[in-house]
């Protein structure tokens, strides 16, 4: 087997295996097929376990070691024919653009799938990031987040019913929430407060979802306000680690 | 045991085990361990996994998959005296301020410990990004981030040795660049594109931030520019994902 600790100078440090410390055997077989991946391209059909454990002489479990870190990663995916190479991860512009938006701007096709629409009584904690009493009614949307028919993450919103009292029988659930207060009741977006963190998918979310149970996510907290500067919603998106990354441009304070 | 399916309307969805699917049992255990761990508040003494494997009756190796998890979420960690309940995370805001000050702001104290400085012919692939011709030569400094002198990320620059010709003799590695670049050399940033996605420590990187390999990760690509909208500085920052989250305003475009 090559050098894998060779490292080209100025290249992303973490894509070589420098000086330091012992090389996991498992990590110099993924240094390998990284190469791989390079030269077969998108869509590209990766060799077998028992092919890749041949042609590296290692066993087939150190193979497995490193097809997991880079299914993990977003740089293999399962498809019917085997294990291809996957295509860049999606750029979604931390923006008040909806997510239908950004989707859009990247030339795939956005979707939403409604899990639930229900009506409760505002929780305390809740209520001052909407602009809630407590205990008045607020709904929580519920929406598997669709990118090309693919199922790419989990978007729950919690508003005020006052804000939005027919949200149930007007709105197109596969459609945008902003579109609809902008359009429908004249409501549009003035800023917003946004953290982000990344998280491991439950269980639940990733049954929702589709993904592997623990698979890295990118949770994004979105506490937003009218243009009149009154809280509106509440939204707690969740995003497939492996598929998006986000991005944004920031200007002097 | 108490139903851990239990979803009180309006709490973070994430948190409850609802109706689909079948509930893992490690899962269940997490859940429970979630409400422990709000009871005991940050830094109090996690029972002992024998002790927590008799209390919810399940064997050690579900308890100690639950901790996992709780472990790498950041939610608890390991100290001298067993496992205890985590802080909170830091908060840093996405902005052209540096490390240093967003540090600080949250009241901790910010520390950067020299990894490596060298120089190297610009490869053809980073040279627009700093502005550079390919071959000119480059400074590649890698830094290890410190908050309270916990290692919590490492960061490496990317910049012209034309910008910034005695570097390694004027700069202390363990202060603010931007500070420097400013102070010292007049430059000021303008601004930056960033990317951030999640990924997994490689070894490397787990070896020098003393982070469990395979952690999530937060990485974030900036491209910088001064104020004459040249391009400055390329700089890759990786940060615990159990101990950052990211905070932005957004405003209408």
């Amino acid at each position: 087997m090559e050098d894998p600790t060779q490292h080209r100078p100025g290249s992303p440090v973490r894509s070589g295996i420098p000086e330091h410390g012992r090389i996991p055997k498992y990590y110099a077989v993924k240094a390998r097929l990284s190469a791989m991946l390079e030269e077969l391209g998108e869509g590209g059909l990766l060799p077998t376990e028992r092919d890749l454990a041949e042609r590296y002489e290692v066993s087939r479990e150190t193979v497995r070691q490193a097809l997991r870190e880079l299914l993990l990663e977003g740089r293999l995916r399962r498809s019917g024919r085997g294990t291809v190479v996957a295509g860049p991860k999606l750029e979604q512009p931390l923006s008040l653009a909806s997510y239908t938006e950004g989707v859009r701007r990247q030339g795939r096709r956005p979707g939403r799938h409604l899990i639930g629409l229900e009506q409760f009584p505002c929780p305390a904690d809740l209520a001052p990031g909407i602009g809630a009493e407590p205990g008045e009614p607020v709904w929580h949307m519920e929406r598997v987040l669709l990118a090309d028919d693919e199922r790419v993450g989990l978007e729950s919103t919690y508003v005020r019913v006052a804000r939005a009292p027919r949200l149930d029988s007007e709105f197109q659930p596969d459609s945008s929430f902003y579109g609809y207060l902008k359009e429908r009741l004249g409501i549009s977006f003035g800023d917003a407060d946004e953290k982000l963190e990344t998280v491991l998918a439950t269980p639940r979310e990733a049954l929702l979802i589709g993904t592997p149970p623990a698979l890295p996510m990118l949770l994004i907290h979105r506490f937003s306000r009218d243009t009149d500067g009154q809280p509106l919603e509440r939204v707690r998106s969740l995003y497939r680690g492996d598929r998006f990354s986000f991005t944004t441009r920031l200007r002097p304070e």
